[in-house]
C-alpha cells in the first residue's frame, strides 16, 4: 500500500483537538482522511477531506464510516469497539487494535492486565457497582482514603476522586468502578511509546507532569523528568514492556506514579497522541503526531529524542467564566521566545475545560519553567 | 482587533503550498481564513474556512473577495494590485502594502528601486521590448553575456534565462524587460526579514542556496550558510535596509548575490514565506509562517534563531515524467534520523515542477547536509 499515493484514506474516529494537530500531519503528507464526530462544531470539520457527523458510540454509523477507509484510528477510547472488530474481520486495518483498545476502555480490565501482565500498578478492588464500596469499607475489604475510578468514560479527570470518608461517596455514578490504593508519590511521569506492525517500537524520554491542586488536571508537562537516569531509564523499560504486551500498534501513553521510594507504578494509558506528548511538536524531531502516522501506516518510526528542552503548559477555562472564549494577553506572551501558544478552536469556554496549549523550548529546562510559570500567570481564558 | 476571537478573518489570495504552509499557523492558532485560488485542486482547498475559486489577476474577483476580510494577504506576488489599492482606501488592511508590492511586482521597477536607494545590486539595462535589446547589444549599449529577465510574471526559475550569444535571444517572450551584467559570484545567499506595522523588524541567519546546474532552481537550502561571520552580518543589514526602504509589513525574502571579493548584491526579493525559509518549520524557534502571521497581525515578532542546523532539499518532478505523481522510497528516507518530508498535495507531476520539499535537522550542518544528499540520491518523485 502506498500512503503517498492520492486513493489512499485515513479514517479518524473523533475530530477533537488530538485529531486537528493529527491533521496537521496528515496535510504535510497529503494523507487523504476521513472524520467522524458527533459536533457539528468539531475542530476537524476542517483540514480533512471528509467530515462525517455521528455519533462515535452508535454500531452502524462506525461500521458505516469505516467500511471504505484503508486504517482506521481514533483520537478517543469511547467508541464502539464492536464496530471496530466487525471492521477488522472484513479485513479493515484498525489501530490501535481492537483488542488492546478493549483492555483499555475499561479501567477494571485495564488492571487486571496490569496484575496478569506482572506491570507494577497500586493495588484496587473491583466493584460491579459503586453501591457495593461502602459495604467493603465497613467490612474492612478496602480502607479509606481510596482512590475510586469509574471504570468506563472517564475523561480529563472526570471520572476520578479521592474519597477520604464515606460521605464522599454520596455523589458518586454508579456503574463498574474500581477503589484504588492511595499511594504517596513524589511525581506523576510519563512514557509515550511507538510501535509499528513490524513490531519495532521507540520511547519517547520520561516526562513529569505537575497538576492543578483543585482540578485534578494536568497544569504542566516538563520534558525531560527532573529525574535520576536509573529511575527514567526503568520508566521507559516498563512502558514498552506494557505496549508490547497489549500488542499495540500505534502511539501508547503510558502514566506513571513514582513513589517516594522510588517504585515506578502505571497509573493508566491511552492508546493514543496525548497531553503529555504535545511538547514534542515543538521540542523532538519526530512529533507524536507525525510519529503515530508513522506507525499505524507502518513506516519506519522517527527519531524521539528533543531537540530541546521543552515545557508544556494547559490552558484551560478560568473558573467564573461559561460563553464565547476571549484570550487575555495573547500578544504579551507571545513576546516570550520560545513560546508557541496553540488555540483549540472550541467555540466556548467553561471551568478548566481544555482549550489549548501553549510549548516553551529553552536550552534550560529550569528557564523553560519559569517561563511557563509566566505564560500560566499572564494569559487569560475567559468569556466575553 | 483581537485576533484570537473568532470573527476575525484573514484573507490570502493564492492557495499553492505556501498558503497550505500558512493555513497549518491558522490552524495552530485558530484564525479564520477565506482563500482565493484559480484551481479547484489548490491544496488551499481544505484546511481553510473558506475557499472561493477565481484569478488573483482579475480586478472585480479580488475586490469582491477582500471586501469582507479584515485582513488581505499573499502567498503568491501575482495579483491584481488594483484591486488592493482599491481595497485598501476603503480601509481593508492589506500586507503587503500595496506600494510595496507593485515596487517588486515588475523587476525593472524593483531594480530602479535598489538603485534609488543605495542597495548594492547588478548593474542593468531596461527595455520596454525584447526585441530592442539586440540593437543595444550591436550598438556596443549592453555586452555579452548577459541575463535576460522578464519584467513581470516570472516564478521558478521561468523567466529568467542566460543569453551568451544573439542566437539565445531568439526565442524570448517580447515585452518588458531586463539585461544584467553577468556577475561571477561564489554564493546564492538569502536572508528573511519579519517587519510588523510598528515598524519592529527581525531577520533570520542568512541561507546558503546551492542551485541545480540545469534547472536554474534551488536544489538546496542550507542554514546557517558555510560563511564568515562579518559576511553574515552584512548580508542581514542589507536585507534589513531593503525592508525598511520597501516600507514592508509582513516577510521579505532578500536573494542575495555573494562575488569572488565579498561584495554583497541584492538578486531579488519576495514579500511573502519563501521557499528559502522553509527549513524554519523544523529548524528555528518560530517557523516562516508562523512570522508571517505575528507581523501581519500586528502582534510581537518570533525568536528568528535556529534550534538545530537545517538543510531543506527541495523535491521536484524527475525529467522524463509527467503525469499522475508517485513518490519513490518514502520509507527509506524516513528512516534517517531528523528528515522530514512535506508533500504539497499536487496531483501532476512535470519534470521540474515543485512537488514538495525535506528538511533535515541535525546538530552539525555538515552531517545535514551529506543526509540532504542521501535524501535527495534516493527519493523519486515520477509518474504512476
Amino acid at each position: 500500500m502506498d500512503y503517498f499515493s492520492t486513493d489512499f484514506t485515513l479514517g479518524i474516529l473523533g475530530g477533537g483537538q488530538l485529531g486537528k494537530m493529527l491533521l496537521y500531519e496528515t496535510r504535510k503528507w497529503d494523507v487523504k482522511t476521513k472524520v467522524l464526530d458527533a459536533s457539528e462544531a468539531a475542530p476537524c470539520r476542517i483540514a480533512c477531506d471528509e467530515f462525517v457527523l455521528g455519533s462515535l458510540m452508535d454500531y452502524d454509523t462506525v461500521y458505516q464510516f469505516g467500511k471504505d477507509v484503508d486504517v482506521l484510528t481514533i483520537e478517543i477510547e469511547n467508541v464502539n469497539t464492536d464496530a471496530l472488530e466487525a471492521l477488522e474481520n472484513e479485513g479493515v486495518t484498525v489501530y490501535p487494535p481492537t483488542h488492546s483498545l478493549r483492555t483499555i476502555q475499561n479501567k477494571a480490565k485495564q488492571k487486571l492486565f496490569y496484575v496478569d501482565s506482572d506491570i507494577p500498578t497500586a493495588p484496587f478492588s473491583r466493584f460491579a457497582y459503586a453501591s457495593e464500596i461502602e459495604d467493603s469499607v465497613n467490612n474492612g475489604g478496602i480502607s479509606l482514603p481510596f482512590v475510586w475510578k469509574a471504570a468506563q468514560f472517564g475523561y480529563d479527570g472526570q471520572g476520578v476522586k479521592v474519597v477520604r470518608s464515606l460521605e464522599d461517596l454520596k455523589d458518586l455514578p454508579q456503574g463498574e468502578c474500581i477503589a484504588e490504593e492511595l499511594i504517596p508519590f513524589k511525581n506523576e511521569l510519563a512514557v509515550i511509546v511507538a510501535r509499528n506492525p513490524k513490531g519495532e517500537v521507540v520511547t519517547y524520554p520520561v516526562v513529569e507532569m505537575e497538576f492543578h491542586p483543585e482540578a485534578n488536571q494536568v497544569e504542566y508537562v516538563l520534558c525531560p523528568a527532573r529525574i535520576p537516569d536509573a529511575v527514567a531509564q526503568k520508566a521507559r523499560d516498563i512502558a514498552l514492556q506494557v505496549a508490547e504486551k497489549l500488542e499495540m500498534t500505534g502511539l501508547l501513553a503510558v502514566e506513571m506514579f513514582l513513589t517516594e521510594d522510588d517504585e515506578i507504578l502505571v497509573n493508566e494509558v491511552a492508546p493514543r497522541p496525548h497531553n503529555s506528548g504535545h511538547y514534542s511538536i515543538e521540542g523532538s524531531y519526530t512529533n507524536q503526531f507525525e510519529q503515530h502516522l508513522r506507525a499505524i501506516l507502518d513506516l519506519p518510526l522517527g527519531d524521539t529524542q528533543s531537540k530541546q528542552a521543552a515545557v508544556m503548559v494547559n490552558l484551560v477555562g478560568a473558573e467564573g467564566h461559561t460563553g464565547p472564549v476571549h484570550y487575555q494577553n495573547m500578544a504579551e506572551i507571545l513576546a516570550i521566545p520560545g513560546v508557541t501558544p496553540h488555540i483549540y478552536g472550541k467555540k466556548e469556554t467553561r471551568p478548566f475545560r481544555k482549550m489549548g496549549h501553549v510549548t516553551i523550548v529553552d536550552n534550560e529546562i529550569e528557564r523553560a519553567r519559569e517561563k511557563a510559570q509566566q505564560v500560566k500567570q499572564r494569559i487569560g481564558v475567559i468569556s466575553q
